[in-house]
């Protein structure tokens, strides 16, 4: 099956849609005329915080679960991820009835923890540092036979992630922007090519953290940049661009809108004071750029009427409020 | 327009429903496979804390609002309500073009205050007791000649309060039961009319807390008793029963479910963590009614499977969590 020149395409999103529909929420898009007013725009939210799981990657993780033949994974699955990718690979491996090998840093919180073992994920701990964790996985996955399943770096995870534009999309026909998230890129990757392949037309933006601002460097220089650290509370966009995501960034993404902290918490507050959703800082950052002088200030996007903002994840501690 | 035995009937919340479509969000249902499995039953999660202005109430007061002639609404409406019932009326006069006069006893919390002036709401203060309350208010009406709106004891607010059964049973068509929050009995009242109007087999059940059980005790009675204190977390939901709204909870409401505050606080933190939506106490009742042991050992109730909450407001102080 050729892909063309990335990893994944709409067809494979579409096929992605056909094999995940019946386990994945169909998560609905709210409104809010107050945010509307502040934004300038009108917004609509689509709430992947009520996805399984509590985050978007239930859609990504699914797909690749069940793509695979039985005999492939009939040893279980693996992953070196403590978020909210190594949850939604255990219910997704719980569903498909294999095991799922979680690798996690022994300094992951509690509640990451929990949540993982809330969908049978086998916790296996590491060192902190990603040399012992990527070295537990191989190990694991030698002794075991279980396939590793990348959090983000992957044709299958962003097919699976590609699907929320497809439902976007039907849900909010006038949508002629959307904003999303980065980390690793596979769901701003994903939601790229479906949504330019239905409607090249459509401004599609990435939304990253000051305090991990890969992607909008990667942008800049026209090719991977790496940190040597980050620094943000959004600890789901801690990640990097791939050699998988990056070119459909690279190529599809419109531009990266970078936040401070300050912002991100700020929108976290409209979200639960307002929309009454609650958020991981994560997903809050869709708000809080297009709440940015950056995108309020660009005339060229004066055009941006009616934006649609992903909602990535619910998973936060309630201590953290 | 004869309503038959009740202030309210199928074709007033339908004619209702025509007046205030245009006005008011139609709020999504969500669900959560981890909660069906906890309650062992199919949950439906009606999301009215994503209604305008924060709560179902909107329904109510916009119903009024706009029921009203141009003639006798002139001058403004007016309420004796710190709570939901207050900014709905504010939204729903603001809508109108009219002003909305609201009397907040002054030991009312700052968050409440600032909600009414949200929607333009004009704050009067009485002192805390009800007879200071309604004297500021038929003050209020002598002079400027608003017209008095009720928070629950009416059947323009039941009738638009019923709309939410019209987009439950359409929405989640499934459902046999419906868990509603009582307290001044507007909402359950509306909503138990309209659903037994479409399928009188329907079970439709109050959620009361145990610190202001008038409308338990009302039903054992056979009439209306009030309570000298109430004594909940659940603050908006410390109204008692009215002439207007007993006689449908009497006769068309099968029974009231009653709940400590302990009950409402988990049922508040699954809400939190699970469904990723920001409740009030008030709202999180159904779900503590739905989990308690009330609910789960009754014999009579084991064919409850598609079990409806009307999840009623999202108006909490973060502080609370």
């Amino acid at each position: 099956m050729s892909k063309g020149k990335y990893a994944a395409d709409i067809s494979s999103i579409q096929e992605a849609y056909t094999r995940i529909k019946s386990y994945v929420i169909k998560t609905p898009i709210i409104s809010s005329t107050s945010l509307d007013d502040i934004s300038r725009r009108q917004l609509y939210f689509k709430c992947e915080n009520f996805q399984k799981s509590g985050a978007f990657k239930f859609r990504g993780a699914c797909n690749a679960v069940f793509s695979l033949p039985d005999e492939a994974i009939s040893k279980g699955v693996i992953t070196h991820s403590s978020g909210n990718h190594a949850a939604a690979l255990s219910l997704a491996a719980k569903l498909r009835g294999v095991p799922a090998y979680i690798v996690v840093p022994n300094n992951a919180p509690t509640c990451k923890v929990e949540n993982i073992k809330r969908y049978d994920g086998r916790v296996n701990f590491s060192e902190t540092n990603m040399r012992s964790r990527i070295e537990v996985a191989n190990k694991l996955r030698q002794e075991i036979g279980a396939i590793l399943i990348p959090s983000s770096n992957d044709g299958r995870i962003m097919s699976g992630q590609g699907t929320i534009s497809l439902e976007i999309l039907e849900q909010a026909p006038k949508i002629d922007t959307i904003v999303v998230p980065i980390s690793g890129g596979g769901m701003l990757a994903g939601v790229a090519l479906a949504a330019k392949a239905i409607n090249p037309a459509i401004r599609i933006l990435g939304a990253e953290p000051k305090g991990a601002d890969d992607a909008a460097r990667s942008k800049a220089a026209g090719r991977i940049i790496t940190l040597r650290e980050t620094d943000t509370i959004a600890d789901g966009l801690r990640a990097f661009l791939g050699d998988v995501t990056w070119p459909v960034v690279r190529d599809l993404v419109d531009d990266i809108i970078v936040v401070e902290d300050t912002e991100i918490i700020k929108a976290m507050k409209l979200c639960f004071n307002i929309l009454k959703i609650v958020v991981e800082p994560s997903a809050a950052i869709g708000l809080a750029a297009v709440l940015s002088n950056t995108f309020q200030k660009n005339p060229a996007w004066k055009d941006s009427k009616h934006v649609g903002i992903v909602v990535s994840g619910g998973n936060v501690d309630m201590n953290l409020f």
